[in-house]
């Protein structure tokens, strides 16, 4: 393409040396046009983009933002890493309605001087991320500001209008299921905190709780399964936590929530850094955001249904470890006590 | 609604000590749950929104970024015109694309310290200039930040897939024609630069292009009227100015474009404005932004039915400017020179 002015092996150019018009092509060449799926009519470069819907199919729709020094920090991680991690955390939202991502719209704020080799980086993260889902980068903006770079990430996915999934349907009785394991991602932040980037990775045991933290992978495959089996009554994603999830749950669906601190699936590598900190693991792991695993309300009668989508989905593990209840209590059994759930989350800031 | 812990009448509330789970809330009622159209199956504050699309239509999306300091200063503008422009600029995208607007989705980066009645007053802004296209506010994301007020709005509409207007219908030959007049927001936001706030309304003579800088209004019915009855070859809205508008339009579509400044239609205001400053007119106009008119071309055969989609479009008017050429030069005729099309525009930064 002729129109790129610059050379992305000069450390020096950035974006605001390059203006949104070329970095708008830069985007569209990294993208592919020949990447993009059957059902975007329209791409990036004009006044909006065009999409066909599946026939029968309604929008989900779902924006989400990073935002520096908020959500990540450019010493602790690459713009790759952050490209992938925002389009991973928007489509997560999908994965939690039971939907099929088609599309992502980014909108961008950068800061003047960022290099224009990290616009590069973090846009293949975006276009990386977004094609291993089967959703194109059909769009977005780009500003340069005197703040910090930010990524607004919208990802509009498909879905019929039965097979969706959504927090308010879940009825006391129903079981609670979460996938994978929880509290990794706070592990990874808590280390990065404490040691910085260079000390977090030195540390082998780590590794996994980084990556987690770094690199969510959204369960759209194990979200859609379940949906498309109508296998459980309710579904959120665990950005803000598993305690904030279960009570959100319970909230919307007019019921409250019991969770067993004994079959809290708490990440191996991740209790261990709680406990040699002399944290509570359970309270850590419940309270701590960004694992994106699913927590599924699922009915009884359901039950083997549910499980027979998950083993379907890919190597995705479920546990149960709760219920929801007839009073409105949000409870936390342990040790035979009953606690109050713990708060959720809040990000670095 | 009882989870609403603050009373905005205390003006040392801040959306910080609020915290984003009562920001939604505080949105969801002023965005008021009666008033979501019935396409808007799931709205606020589930982990995404269900939007059912109308039978053999596509969807037409776009996202535009209004930015503090870089779009907008809050020393200029209130939070609920800024609230108002951030809706307006991203319809406006769906306005050239001939498309009607369906919902919109609001991504706030907010400072800290930002007052919970600056934010109430911004998103009924949002709410207001939703409402009156016929738009449903149908989720968004709030994050805190240590920088400033960013509003991120992604525009989700609706149009029949051959009834679209893209940049890149053109053909050499076909007139052009833009809607209303231009210059006015230059004008008004010069006067802002050099006057101040205070100033620059003490002028009742520059009230109007104030006001069409601080409060654009989206040419939706406009642009529909058109693409509905086929009536032009390519559109695109006037952000960047006229000329960057008819350059897009010529590139995408393989032309030239020749415009005739004796034509143009500078806003009387602006003129004056312009002139007492020693500025061109016709320069100033053609490179400033943010004017939000429709910029159309049309073949000849369809000038009778562009200018009747124009008459029914709601008392706007449409100036013949220019054409489409077959040689690829970018020409602006001044007194029998011509001369090369000036460049486009940049924000505030």
């Amino acid at each position: 393409l002729t129109d790129f002015p610059l050379n992305t092996a000069d450390r020096a150019a950035t974006v605001s040396s390059a203006g949104e018009r070329a970095l708008i092509e830069r985007i569209r060449a990294r993208a592919g046009s020949g990447a993009a799926a059957p059902w975007i009519t329209l791409g990036i470069g004009d006044d909006a983009s065009v999409m066909a819907m599946p026939r029968g199919e309604v929008l989900v729709s779902s924006v989400d933002a990073l935002v520096e020094d908020v959500h990540f920090r450019l010493d602790w991680s690459t713009p790759h890493s952050v490209g992938r991690k925002a389009i991973a955390v928007s489509l997560s939202d999908l994965a939690a309605m039971g939907a099929a991502p088609r599309a992502v719209l980014v909108s961008l704020t950068l800061p003047a001087g960022f290099a224009l080799a990290d616009f590069d980086a973090l846009v293949d993260g975006v276009v990386e991320e977004a094609g291993r889902h089967g959703a194109t980068l059909a769009g977005g903006n780009i500003a340069t500001s005197p703040g910090g770079l930010a990524m607004h990430v919208t990802v509009l996915g498909s879905a019929h209008p039965r097979r969706i999934l959504t927090r308010a349907g879940g009825r006391a009785g129903d079981e609670l299921f979460v996938t994978g394991t929880i509290g990794a991602a706070t592990a990874g932040l808590g280390a990065l905190r404490q040691a910085g980037s260079a000390g977090a990775r030195g540390a082998a045991d780590l590794a996994d709780c980084l990556a987690r933290y770094e690199t969510p992978r959204p369960l759209l495959r194990c979200g859609r399964r379940v949906a498309g089996q109508r296998a459980a009554s309710a579904c959120m994603d665990l950005s803000d936590g598993l305690a904030d999830a279960a009570r959100q749950i319970a909230q919307a669906s007019g019921t409250g929530v019991c969770l067993d601190a004994a079959l809290l699936p708490v990440h191996p590598g991740a209790r261990r850094w709680f406990e040699a900190r002399q944290l509570d693991p359970v309270a850590a792991a419940l309270s701590g955001g960004e694992d994106y695993e699913l927590l599924f309300a699922v009915p009884r009668r359901r039950r083997r249904g549910f499980l027979a989508a998950i083993a379907h989905s890919g190597g995705i593990s479920a546990t149960r470890i709760g219920e929801l209840t007839t009073d409105r209590a949000l409870v936390l059994r342990q040790n035979d006590h009953n606690l109050v759930l713990p708060t959720g989350y809040s990000h670095l800031g």
